[in-house]
């Protein structure tokens, strides 16, 4: 049986490698490796590996001379210069986030029919505020509603299963055409504002390109349902910084779940506002602010660490790998 | 076109009021009564009624000698005393709770898992906690885990289908078999404590009857997952309020979300504790809370409404009825 060298690199890859070895042939040597590479051995270590799992390559670390399997243990892979890969070498990445996010969203969803906290709070107290029969306790229902997905990738089809499943209708609008008979109704980017107008929530769900940079402006903002709420779990600047701060602090539309944003912290400034100088949102209170978390679970590192491990088996068998960047 | 006098009767039946005249023919005649019958005209349309919508049918009322049709706008008839009715009156109930109870029950289940509320605290702040790819962040997901379902109706049946689509693994314990597909394992109430050790979160749904009070005691909680919840949307003594509070304090159980209580607030007492004196469930903080609010939605009357509606056009048809008590 043939011995490989695995390196993990970095502290991104080493949030995989719990367990790691359990998926994988026992014979195989698991190095685990500082972003740095600045301990004894580890640029070696580096060198010699036949499998890195990482999220980054750049001129500023050794040249992994020996690779032929890259893996990027994310679906993002814009930090890794393809250009500096020995010829030969593959890159491949992950999903499995898809998963966690539609669990994010429709706890998101739910969170704004079904009032808790405020239900415990107040029965805490004695007070029976919510009790079935009272006129004013009445809630509405998320089933009832109209989802309306932007992007109709894995993502938003492991939200559209979920919300099905509760009874809602679904719409979408996507670059590519859709059939799936659970949709209503289907639109290309070009009709964005009808789609906008035909939904009570809208998930985007689109990756960020020249395309979709700030699809969603002012004029798709506008064209929502009023009481309408917005979620981004794809990438920030897809919605538009300034349409967005504007539409939710006029209170032109019902509210905002927001996962990915405008900035994000750096090495050297761990704590940040999410945007822009001067948009406030940490002022807004029609919006739920969270700081790109929705796919980080348990099951999204174990789903890929099941698929690093099966695309090592199928490399070692010279078999077809799954997701080839 | 025969016209009947439909009688709304009571607080608890005006909920279903609005709107309700769209559903029938225009030409019946609809009342509004209050609970005590004591305005000019009530008693006799409360006599002269051919269906009347109420809660309640008791010797302080008068004898409704004329009602062929008395319709529970709700699951429960237990105030209605059928010896009071016209001999050939029909009694019928309506459900079309499940969806809003299921909804309920996955948003108590989600919040467990993804917490938005302490995520959008600390982003508010600056603070980006929960930001993937921190170890510290990962949080566990609801699809990974098993559902047990105590109870097989309409209700559990609900939430059955909300599960699977998170892809949640379940388990069922019922008085008659259940044969199911989705199932991965179905238990005999006599095998509660072996179905109670086979899941994560178990959904209580059971009815009350002398079968069931008390079923789940000291012996079921213990035999949980230690980490396990328990939540109640049945009735509250189903599960034996001294062993709950004991399982609940002493943290032998994971925690609880209870929405069907031990004591009810009474038309002398608006607020009251909903348990016995000296268990003071509002200091335990593994405890969601809540006041029997699970399946009060806009959507469960709209259906009930259409129940309702559906079963006098049935009655007038001379057509069989549905939910006959």
């Amino acid at each position: 049986m043939r011995t490989i060298k695995i390196a993990f690199h970095g502290a991104n890859a080493a949030n995989f490698r719990q367990g790691f070895e359990t998926l994988i042939d026992p014979q195989h040597h698991i190095v685990d490796l500082s972003d740095a590479l600045d301990a004894p051995g580890e640029r070696a270590h580096y060198a010699s590996a036949e499998v890195i799992v990482g999220v980054a390559l750049n001129r500023g670390l050794p040249t992994p001379r020996n690779v032929r399997l890259f893996h990027a243990p994310a679906a993002g892979t814009d930090a890794i210069d393809t250009a500096l890969l020995p010829s030969g070498a593959v890159l491949c990445n992950c999903f499995g986030h898809e998963q966690a996010i539609a669990e994010y969203v429709m706890a998101a969803l739910l969170q704004r029919h079904v009032p808790l906290a405020q239900a415990d709070a107040d029965l805490r107290q004695q007070r029976w505020t919510w009790w079935a029969g009272r006129p004013s306790a009445l809630r509405s229902e998320l089933g009832t509603q109209t989802l309306g997905l932007l992007g109709f990738g894995h993502i938003a089809q492991a939200i559209l299963a979920r919300a099905k499943a509760f009874g809602m209708r679904t719409t979408v609008a996507n670059r590519s055409p859709v059939a799936d008979e659970r949709v209503a109704q289907a639109f290309t980017l070009e009709q964005l504002p009808a789609f906008m107008a035909s939904a009570d929530a809208i998930v985007v769900s689109l990756p960020l390109t020249a395309q979709t940079t700030g699809i969603v402006g002012a004029e798709a903002l506008a064209a929502m349902r009023p009481g309408a709420l917005i979620l981004n779990v794809g990438r920030g600047p897809v919605i538009d910084e300034q349409a967005l701060f504007d539409a939710l602090s006029q209170r032109r539309i019902g509210g905002a779940v927001i996962d990915t944003w405008y900035r994000y912290p750096t090495p050297g400034q761990a704590e940040c506002t999410p945007s822009s100088p001067g948009l406030d949102f940490a002022s807004l209170p029609n919006l739920l602010m969270t700081p790109h978390m929705s796919g980080w679970t348990t099951g999204t590192v174990r789903r890929r660490q099941e698929t690093i491990a099966e695309n090592i088996r199928r490399w070692i068998d010279g078999a077809p790998l799954m997701n080839r960047v």
